[in-house]
């Protein structure tokens, strides 16, 4: 007679290896499956529940998101998804590492939480190099042979430099991915690899990347599965050709859902469960759906104990009392149901020392923001201009011919915004550069962040110069935080006083502040279907075509540096 | 421009994503796949091969083996296999570690070889308890804690104690086990978990193991399978059922083929091939048996850079010209051809220590041989006897009448044979325990070798007492070996001088002494369809159901040590 904690019955219990609901009776056992059968003989359970017909499913396996980039901690980001079903996540944390290194790495992953979680070695940091932004923290080889000495580092995080990845000379990033394969064959390595295909597809293959999350087409689906990349699909990629084609060439194998970069204000709504359930709406068989969001995830990160309701694995799992719709009614981690969990989660205060007062800019008066020239006194003068596309996070390089009075730029009567990007860890006195947006804020205001992908300066944008310089003085007086003003008063406000890109507040009032913030942008005309990562994310040098950071404007793919206006 | 070393034009090349044939050129360069497509402009090629029309597959991956127990050493196993299209292989080394320990498998595992070998960690060392049998070497929390630094061992070796694994106590596999998922959470806990199912079945999952590679049958893969093992088949696994059911359910994406114990004389033949030829003979499609012999072993080991003929991956692959028959006409490594891989593997002399001269035992004389008893001195007295089975190393516990004549106990009326294993180590003072064995030598003579699974200690079965002394004589004098005798006369001898386990002769000559010994035993009567490994693991204390060592008669699943003769 065999003494477990609980036994499950009457469920129809997912088996992810044949991809098929059975009905089974289910038995736990110290946090672990135990026997899962039709019948249970000899088996004495402290507690009996009896499912009458509903459905049990694996927890969710996330295995490509990141905390920070969810401007919270691990604690709060665990307690907000758990009762979403998602009971694992693989982080990788390279907000936090930006502004304060392994040092605040550490202290950032140290937090209790509900929800077991498993790191990324952030690999890019900074994302390209100290000659294109400026960064508190740096990741070099001495950093990732320390990390990879904590079992929970389980793979290299996104590798996004494509030039050092690819090039024929002995690069940092080449070199962090070899010191990765050295010490652990084993380790994947996760890539970022926008809108690569042909041989430059190769070329990161062949540095050793072995995923990627990236906004996916039918066509990259194809050519990246084709050549041996785990697909990772995020909710901005599941459009009707990228799940069509995933469902009618059967790729499920090889591919994952995962959110990425989650903003606060979606995670009011939930998590993974969101994708799957669109996954479903649009045409997938739950079984799939449900499949690349536990299982394949979880193999992929070589995490063996997990991902499945069978003997051993980790007894973590939801009961849905309707497939279709994905009816989350409860959620069990380690055996336990979630209300129950979340109560042993420790309470203790999180104060991440190196993560505090990190904004160290001067403040700018209106002088600063005048964008002058030497070039001409009086005349028209051609500008790079960043474009903003209404989907995604690329942007288009574009030029425009603009006015020149008395050696000043006038870019506000050709529809442009000014932006302002500041260094602000107290490494280069915070040395600003200035550009300009086209479809970006269109009404009368700013917008303004130290939460600016992925080194996390203090990045403002707006037409409205008081209302640029109030954001920037208050980015200061609060030690961080991502704000709107309309006019020139600030009239949202979500303070991130850890490291200036995490909020120490409940994800109720952070997702609150982030849905005003976004709220706002659209009255004051910003069109993207997620306004605060593309705002957010103007300023990264990874992400296509033409971006900015604190020492100027760079084209992405060739590094190059562009100069704001032309000769 | 890039320069690659080698471009193939003209070839079928095996996608295992797609698990389909796809018509593409692949450039190499550096030892790793390159770009792979149908056409590759700007590619400049030191060598350009046309294979006008043959088929490209991956090198083939064994997931689960043991090179010691082929008798060989690394580098002989890599020259012997690599023209049979393995290219990798996780090594299991516990013959050697079970009589030198540690020190001993480290020194045999430096040997330079033409293939990638990684290894498991030997995790059941002795296989039982010391109370059960002597071994030279004991792998202990330490042991495993120090092996755990080499990055070249990325999975524990099979867990055989299904007693201690499944114990509620705190046992030292359990330990182990702790160990490997503390300091390597993402390491696979290879099983040996031979027919079981049920409730032990899940005991076994529930340990923490994830694979097992024994007998199988279409019962027991359709309950591993469902429960969340990996299936693993070997040759002896290969029934017309077994297959057929790993066909229709299409369990492919869980399942690899592996060789385990491949006699030195079947290499002779082939290696993983064999098993992928026989798979498609028994009606699988080429493209699956390719599938589950490349990419499921090497992704279940976690290795992301093999298995695959894609971009990043290592360049290992074999031409077929004829894809049913399975037909290697050449194999690459490194993405060079096998010729030339050999010859860059060092000549030098290879001598591990702790290795030599471990035949410790002291010569037995007629006395030792005569199976005396205090319970009766003339009548009829009951023993338990070792029946062997005409398939698999399964043996059967019998129990027979035999005549006593003034105390001593006559077996050879009743058509048995008598078995001796001694302890060679010189830790137990060499001394030994007899037994009898039915359906084994039946014509005059005996068998005799220090490699008897897995403690390894002297081994003598025969019907002949000058032949069984003479055998075991020879086995001290000349540190090991296998060898049998036809009346008292040695006729077939393999020497195993490397710890008695191991020989240092090519395996064109090994081949053949150890077909000399099969096709000898034959002769005497020997009746199972692996003679070899039927007489050299009636010793293994883990494989059902009666079995010896040189602490006695236990019966497996129990643990219970048997009397040979019943009051």
């Amino acid at each position: 007679m065999t003494e477990v904690d609980l036994i499950i019955k009457n469920a129809h219990v997912f088996n992810v290896y044949l991809r098929k609901f059975l009905d089974l009776q289910v038995s736990i056992k110290n946090g672990k499956f135990y026997w899962i059968n039709k019948e249970l003989p000899n088996l004495k359970a402290k507690k009996v529940i009896d499912l009458q017909g509903k459905y049990l499913i694996p927890g969710f396996v996330d295995a490509h998101m990141h905390i920070d980039s969810s401007m919270t901690t691990p604690k709060i980001m665990g307690e907000t998804i758990l009762k979403y079903g998602t009971t694992t996540i693989i982080a990788d944390d390279h907000e936090v590492t930006n502004v304060a290194g392994i040092k605040g790495l550490k202290e950032f992953i140290n937090e209790d939480s509900p929800i077991d979680i498993f790191f990324g070695i952030p690999s890019s940091v900074p994302s390209t190099n100290p000659e294109m932004e400026t960064t508190g923290g740096k990741i070099g080889v001495a950093e990732v042979k320390e990390l990879l000495k904590d079992p929970r580092f389980i793979c290299l995080g996104e590798v996004m430099n494509f030039k050092d990845m690819t090039s024929d000379k002995d690069t940092l990033i080449k070199n962090i991915i070899n010191t990765c394969h050295k010490i652990r064959p084993t380790m994947p390595i996760e890539g970022h690899t926008p809108a690569y295909n042909g041989e430059d597809l190769a070329k990161i293959l062949y540095a050793g990347v072995s995923t990627d999350h990236t906004q996916q087409t039918k066509k990259l689906v194809d050519e990246k599965l084709r050549n041996g990349m785990f697909v990772e699909v995020q909710l901005k990629s599941m459009h009707s050709d990228v799940i069509n084609t995933i469902i009618n060439n059967k790729y499920f194998e090889h591919v994952a859902l995962v959110t990425d970069d989650s903003m606060p204000d979606i995670l009011l709504e939930g998590h993974l469960n969101l994708l799957v359930k669109k996954a479903i709406k649009m045409g997938m068989r739950p079984e799939d759906a449900i499949y690349i969001s536990t299982y394949t995830p979880a193999r992929h990160m070589g995490l063996w104990d997990r991902g499945a309701i069978a003997p051993g694995r980790v007894a973590d799992f939801s009961v849905l009392d309707n497939l279709k719709e994905l009816s989350i009614i409860d959620v069990y981690k380690n055996g336990r149901s979630e209300n129950e969990i979340v109560k042993t989660v420790s309470k203790d205060d999180y104060l991440p020392e190196s993560l505090i007062n990190t904004v160290k800019a001067y403040k700018l008066n209106k002088q600063d923001l005048l964008l002058k020239t030497d070039l001409i006194k009086n005349g028209t003068i051609t500008a790079n201009v960043i474009q903003i596309n209404p989907v995604g996070t690329f942007t288009n390089h574009i030029q425009k011919k603009l006015a020149v009075h008395n050696g000043i730029v006038d870019w506000k009567s050709a529809n442009l915004a000014l932006i302002i990007v500041q260094e602000r860890f107290g490494l280069n006195k915070g040395r600003f550069s200035l550009g300009l947006i086209d479809r970006g804020i269109t009404g009368d205001g700013a917008v303004g962040a130290t939460w600016a992908h992925d080194h996390h300066n203090l990045m403002v944008m707006g037409t409205n110069l008081d209302g640029i310089l109030n954001i920037q003085h208050k980015l200061i007086n609060q030690n961080g935080g991502y704000m709107v003003a309309k006019g020139n008063e600030i009239i949202a406000n979500a303070p991130l006083p850890i490291g200036g890109v995490v909020s120490n507040q409940p994800i109720k009032i952070l997702g609150e502040q982030v849905g005003n913030i976004r709220k706002n942008l659209v009255e004051l005309g910003y069109k993207n279907t997620n306004e605060i990562m593309s705002f957010s994310t103007l300023s990264l040098l990874v992400s296509p075509n033409l971006k900015i950071s604190d020492k100027g404007l760079f084209e992405v793919k060739s590094q190059r540096k562009v100069p704001l206006l032309e000769k």
